[in-house]
């Protein structure tokens, strides 16, 4: 669980991260980064507990989620040159945070005795809905809708978590499994450029 | 209420399918789709319930309205051309949906003992934010806040609903002739390009 | 208590009409003023009540709220050319109303037994994201992202408020003090065009 809890809040760090940077592409001031950062973080778990009633939501009663934020967003202005240097590695974590929050979100929607299509859907709620409130905020049309593929990494990650759980599999490889499972799909889609169809 | 359970399925199935459509206009992926489908059917109806604190929110409670919304995109995949050539048939169905959201957002509000003008209001949220939210997911101002006069259309109709709550009129004439108006209000203002006026 | 709802109500009738003075620039319709009027007025402490499952909603609970902003719109319609000859006595107000609502907002977080650092963050919210929601639904990207400093006087101002908390001071000049302080930096601000920096 300890364990779980520090990859959770690094993932929080690096997603914050990545809000942080996007801020600046839009030029927006120190403020405008600390609210994206914390959107693009803590965005997609927010609406998960709002919808499931949840409460209190995971930051309100842990601040650590926040200070999480607060330290992402300094080390984006104090490292900027660096950390945009590292975009290869920051996107691999990014890939670990998204599985990551994708297989935890489906855990814990499970825990409040949903339905099992109720916390699939929340396990992909989790991990992209906090993408698709930043490019509201930003005013831009949510990526995820157009080409990257990864909602349904998370989707296929998810769905292999609920089918594990059926078997009688030690609980980290439960864990484990889908969560690569996701960022192998993501790191192939991005290699091979693939996409889904739309409506001809 | 057998009636009324399937008819809110059928609406939500018409509505998921004007999503769908609007997603393929805006070359959304099939994620994409899936997601405005689902807000455009759902979304008015969840906002609702947050707001008044009404736990499980329907489509938890009951993953049969999630499955509509899938089964009008499969649809709108499967007889794109088809759904298209019926544009004023779903024009039509599309009406009937609104009125009855419209009404029956009210009486789920008024069932909850709020105050009637939380109800009146908490109708015209459950029939029009769904197309709102969709709108500013997909990067344009809503529609409803320009030109159609439909959101007056619902107001209109919940207010006569209230009304008519207080004679002593069998229940089912009491959903139906609001929803009649809601419907005859509208046809007649998108065919003599009715509008509010705006601040000058 | 009774000069605070006093307060509270002419904060929201302020708001209210900036919001539909904004509708009017964006040429919307009476039923997208109001919406947008509301939005502006009730947003920001919509969202911090449905983060912190506070219920009813303070609008929910005393529908006065909503008169009030049904007020301002009709006022809005009727004295237009007046009300924007209005425009410094109207900053003055909207000023008064943001220190207001961001001591208020961290106060009542306060009085539900929430950390220090979300009570700080749910009075900024209550403050700033009214104006946020507005944006989004208008179509522009948060003004508050880019150039106004007026969230960062909020966060000054009720940070200012936790810390007069500890010390001995008669509770109405531990509201005032903070509040004053908001609407000097926020006046300074725009006289001296001062701004936060953002990531070079």
């Amino acid at each position: 669980m300890e364990f779980i809890y520090i990859l959770n809040l690094a993932g929080i760090v690096v997603f914050a991260i990545s809000g942080a940077l996007t801020a600046s592409d839009y030029k927006m001031d120190a403020f405008g980064s600390v609210v994206i950062a914390f959107i693009t973080a803590l965005g997609g778990g927010t609406i998960r507990d709002l919808l499931l009633d949840y409460h209190p939501i995971g930051w309100v009663a842990d601040p650590n989620y926040l200070y999480a934020v607060l330290v992402a967003v300094a080390l984006s202005y104090l490292f900027k040159r660096w950390i945009a240097s590292l975009r290869r590695t920051m996107f691999l974590f990014d890939t670990i945070g998204i599985g990551l929050f994708a297989v935890l979100g489906t855990e814990k929607t499970l825990g409040l005795d949903m339905h099992m299509i109720i916390a699939i859907m929340m396990g992909v709620v989790s991990a992209v809905f906090g993408g698709v409130l930043r490019d509201v905020l930003i005013g831009r049309v949510p990526l995820i809708f157009r080409k990257e593929i990864y909602a349904t990494a998370c989707l296929a990650g998810v769905v292999l978590y609920v089918v594990l759980l059926q078997f009688n599999i030690p609980s980290y490889l439960t864990l484990i499994i889908p969560i690569l499972m996701i960022m192998v799909i993501r790191l192939l889609a991005v290699k091979y450029e693939w996409s889904l169809p739309g409506i001809k």
